[in-house]
Formats: structure tokens, C-alpha cells, sequence
């Protein structure tokens, strides 16, 4: 089903309310799911929010806690989560870590104690709408093997970067595992095969079958050895520098949370307006659509470009939401007979 | 055949000084030709030197010159390599990202015009060693097609990353191609097939033939759209932060040369002694070594160990050296009667 955006952001915003949410942070914390499910990251928008409004039941999730200044030394600070929710203290740390970069022309947050940040690429997004470029990366609990290894020890610790560009820019959000259990769990309930390998079998054997791989629970890490190492490198620079927890800390709690995240920000305006930067992103985009596909149907894209596709059509005729997923975020609501469709 | 690393790195700097390179820059750049073969990086170490002193002889490399400050803003500065040896400035400019890692926590130097770094992992240990942690990263010339495309029009840019402990580092050195055209060449030279794919064909299909890879210069990027999207946007930080030339810009020259690059260096010791990584790392290393591997034969290795391993073989029976490349190496001296094996 289809649901307008303003109606998607008052629904999720009024439950966040009745959580003891602020009404401000209820207003950021219910456009940030939002908006994740009109660009079409279904898995970690909407679909994510009753399992979200569970860890604040379970108190996982502190609402009404911040992130709070630990340490700062220039350019970099370190902050505490306070265990708060994880969009909202990382919203907040990239607009910490874009003033430092204005200051020092790079400005760098660690945080540690933090919950799940939901969709990554929004902190991207967030940057690169303000001016800014970023990297930011957050590690996980324990959820893939290492490379040679069969048990999961170390986390898919997301990584993402981000340039700004005109009209549209350059985002890249990517999970350190080939899939995401939700989009094998996609491929599975449609009884598909995976494109390409995507984890081990019961006999340790790469496999394309998504349901050996959720039996196993040994996706493959994106480039077999070389995303193994990337996640475990992320994940000691993201403990390292805010004294938080590492993955395989995360993996003796009781369920995944306290994570520690990074953001980078650099300041593009240090040598004044930067119009190399804008002739190389035109030269990149050019040369993609001109450039030969494989295949005749096909085309280059490059990252985010095709988010802002699915962006403009949920603004459109309203947001992808699956029905099953709308009527628990409704039964979420103390107050959920204004909201029956 | 073996030879011992004082040998070898006397050679190599007795040829650069022919070269017009002044003492201290022949003995540091031949160190670093013969710590990366010692390393077990063969690719580009000895292996390597011969071209590097053909682009001297034919100007890509120019001998004598070196990186020079055009842009200082707080942590982060802008050089230009100004067309100088590429592991020599890029030696240099890490020691200037860790000078201002010291002032400000963090620290960036963002370079252009500069040449080819040869191992990228030997800016990370370098870093590593000073006890800072630290992501480098360079561009290169078009050599690989982005995801969905056939032409080689994005790079395969290597990314490291490095986090040093005692008594051993953690180094991760990744290109963004599955496999080095270096390493395709050696399966194809010893008639065998690639573990997994490794590019493409004749017929645009994925293929563990590195002979069909090498005929059709396709190589897959690492985690096929993943490690294709991520080497765009290394391409988009190196080249916007430096305002130096984009793999795109860097094909339009008639070799591979005037490349960006990126050093960016962490501060560990802002709030004092860092015992929290140690026990990170410490509890990592052991994890590693406890944990299943698929194979009875094998282990789990972190981003780094196997290294030390071949150093320490390497500085003990002499470093592995190939006859043929050394015999070409000996013939770039003017004086080589002194060296015949």
C-alpha cells in the first residue's frame, strides 16, 4: 500500500510522543524513518520501527537521553550516548562533526554507547545536503564470519561516504556482507536465489540459496577476504577512538546495542567556491551515461542516483509500505483509531 | 633466489643516486622498494623498481623534485607532489598528517600531482609504527569497468587502513579490483584458474580464467556493486579534497601519473595511554585464534599477521627475489660489474 509522506511522519511521530519522546525529537526521530522508507531502504525504515519502539520498551533504547560530550581535543571529540536513540544521537554528532570541520577544515565525533543508527546513508545525506563530504561508519554485533572463519565474530559494520554535488549527490551506504539478512530474507520469501554467492551451507560451501544462509547465519563478507579485513579495520577505529565497545564486546551484551560509530566531515570550502569539484562530478556522470553497459536494457549508475528516483515517486504517489507492517505501527499507538485506513 | 635485504637495498640505492636521487632520498626509497618485497609484496617491490626507473628516464617521475605546501587550513593541507617520486612523497606527507594528528587530534594531507605509491600498506605501517592510527587512500588510472558497465573507467583505487598494537599492527592494504592484474598474471603464468571470479569475459560473463580477464582488461570489482561504488567515491575524496586529477582526468594522460592521494591520521593518545585498544586488539587476536575455521588445515588471520610472518622469513634467509627481475634491475646500473650474482 501507498501512504502520503505527512501522514507516514504524524503517525510514527505520535507514537514516538506517547514513548516520552520531545516533541522536537519526536518530529527529527519520525522523518528520519520516514525518510529512509521514501528512498526505499524498506528494511532499516518503517519495517524497523516496531522492533525500534520494542528496544525503547525494553529499555535498550533511553528515550529522553542524549549524547554527551566526554572529551574534546581540536578536531576531534569523543561523545557518550547515553545509551539514546541511535538516528538521533547520530544526527546530532554529524552536526557536531560539520561544526569542527568548519572550524578545522576536518572535523571528526566518536561516539560510544550509541544504538543502532538505522539507516546509515542518512548521515551521508545529512552532510552532503549541509555542503559537506563524510565518511561515517558504526560496527555492530557479531553477525559474519571472518574470512576462513565459520562462526560470526565480527560485525557488517556499515560504512558510508558521502560528496556533495548539484542537483544530486554522490551517497554511498554499504554493509562490510554481500546481502543484508533482510534483503536474503526477501529473496527467500519469494523463493528466489541470490544473484551471486551470498554465504556458506551447512557443509561450508558458498551458496546462492538465502535459506542456508539464514540457517547458518554465515553470510559472506562483500570480497570474501577484503571486506572481512575492511570490517575488522572499521571496527577497531570506531572502538579504538571513542573507548567504546568493539564488536565482539557487543556480542557478550544481551542484545546489540551500546555500538560505537565514527563521523568524518571535511570542509570542501577551504580554497573558496570548489568548482574542480563540480567538473569532475559532471565529467564522472557524463562519462556513466555514455559509457557501454552489458547489457542494452541496462545502465551505469552511480551512488545515489537511483535513491532520488525512488525519492521523487514516494513523494509522489506516497510511500511503499507493506500492510502488515502498517497496521503493527498503528497497534503501537495508545491512541490508534485515528489512524485506521 | 634469495638475497640478503642490505644487498639489495644497496643496489637500489646506488642505481636511484645514478638517477640524480640525493643520498637520503635513494637510501629512504630504496628501503621502501625492499621492505615491500621483504613483506612479500612482490608486485610491487623489485618487481616493480624497473618501470619506476624507466618513468624516471622517460619524465613521468621527475627526480629531485618534491611535495610542496599550496593550501594550509588547520588539520588539513594541500600539497602538490609536483610530479616527485610517488613513495617518497607520499612517505613524506604521512609524517605531515601525523605532525598535525599531534596538533589537532586529527590530521589530513590531501595530495596531487603526485606518482604512483607502489605498496600502499607501507604508509600504514608507517603510521602504525609512530603509534597512529590512520586511512590512506590514492586514485589511479581507469582499469576497471563500474558496476553494470564493460569499459575500465573507474579505478582501482587502494584503500588502507591501519591500527597499531604491540607487538604486531593491524595493516589492511585493499585494492578495489578482486584481484591485482599482478596477481592474475601469476595464475596465468602458472596455468591455473582463479579461486573465484575474477572478471569478466569475451562474452561480458564472470570467469576464474585470469587469461580471458587479461585479454578483456575487466576486471570485477570487489563485492561486484559494492567495491564499484566505493572506489568512486575514494576517486571523489582524493581528487575534490586535493584539487588534483580524478581517475577520469588521470586517462586522458598519455601514462599514469599526476595522481591524488589522501592521508588521514588519528591522534590515540588524546586522553592518555590507550589501554582500553589494547584489550580490544588483545581479545581479537585471541578470538581469531579460537574461533572455527571451516578448514582443519587452516586459521583465521587478522589484517597484518601474514605479513610479519614473511618479514621475519625474508630478513632471516634473504628476501625473495626473481632472477629475471634482477638481472634487469643490475643492467639499470652504470656500473654493474660490481653486483653480478
Amino acid at each position: 500500500m501507498r501512504i502520503l509522506y505527512p501522514e507516514v511522519q504524524s503517525v510514527l511521530s505520535e507514537i514516538l510522543q506517547q514513548h516520552q519522546f520531545k516533541r522536537e525529537d519526536a518530529e527529527l526521530c519520525s522523518r528520519l524513518f520516514a525518510e529512509t522508507t521514501r528512498d526505499g531502504v524498506y528494511s532499516h525504515g518503517l519495517n524497523r520501527f516496531p522492533r525500534f519502539i520494542r528496544n525503547i520498551r525494553n529499555g535498550y533504547v533511553k528515550t529522553g537521553k542524549e549524547a554527551v560530550q566526554v572529551l574534546a581535543h581540536h578536531a576531534h571529540e569523543v561523545w557518550d550516548g547515553q545509551a539514546g536513540p541511535g538516528n538521533l544521537n547520530a544526527w546530532k554528532m554529524m552536526n557536531r562533526a560539520m561544526e569542527l570541520a568548519k572550524k578545522y577544515a576536518v572535523g571528526m565525533v566518536s561516539l560510544k554507547n550509541t544504538n543502532h543508527w538505522m539507516r546509515g546513508g542518512t548521515y551521508g545525506w545529512q552532510a552532503a545536503e549541509a555542503g559537506y563530504a563524510a565518511i561515517c561508519t558504526t560496527n555492530t554485533e557479531p553477525n559474519m564470519p571472518p574470512w576462513g572463519g565459520s562462526e560470526p565474530i565480527i560485525g557488517n559494520n556499515p560504512l558510508v561516504i558521502a560528496m556533495p554535488d548539484s542537483p544530486a549527490h554522490f551517497v554511498l551506504d554499504m554493509a562490510m556482507s554481500q546481502f543484508s539478512f533482510g534483503k536474503m530474507e526477501d529473496y527467500h520469501l519469494q523463493d528466489k536465489v541470490l544473484p551471486y554467492p551470498g554465504g556458506y551451507d551447512q557443509n561450508g560451501e558458498l551458496t546462492t540459496a538465502p535459506g542456508e544462509i539464514l540457517k547458518t547465519r554465515q553470510p559472506l563478507p562483500v570480497g570474501y577476504w577484503k571486506g572481512s579485513g575492511l570490517s575488522i579495520m572499521l571496527d577497531l577505529l570506531v572502538s579504538v577512538l571513542s573507548g567504546g565497545n568493539a564488536t565482539l564486546d557487543i556480542g557478550e551484551l544481551p542484545a546489540e546495542h551500546a555500538v560505537s560509530q565514527l563521523f568524518i566531515v571535511f570542509n570542501l570550502e577551504i580554497a573558496g567556491p570548489n568548482n574542480h569539484a563540480n567538473s569532475i562530478m559532471q565529467k564522472l556522470k557524463t562519462e556513466f551515461l555514455q559509457s557501454k553497459p552489458f547489457s542494452d536494457t541496462s545502465r551505469i549508475y552511480y551512488p545515489g542516483e537511483r535513491t532520488l528516483r525512488t525519492r521523487s515517486e514516494s513523494l509522489k504517489k506516497g510511500l511503499l509500505v507493506n500492510e502488515e507492517v502498517w497496521k503493527t505501527i498503528l497497534s503501537l499507538s495508545t491512541n490508534n483509531n485515528n489512524h485506521q485506513h
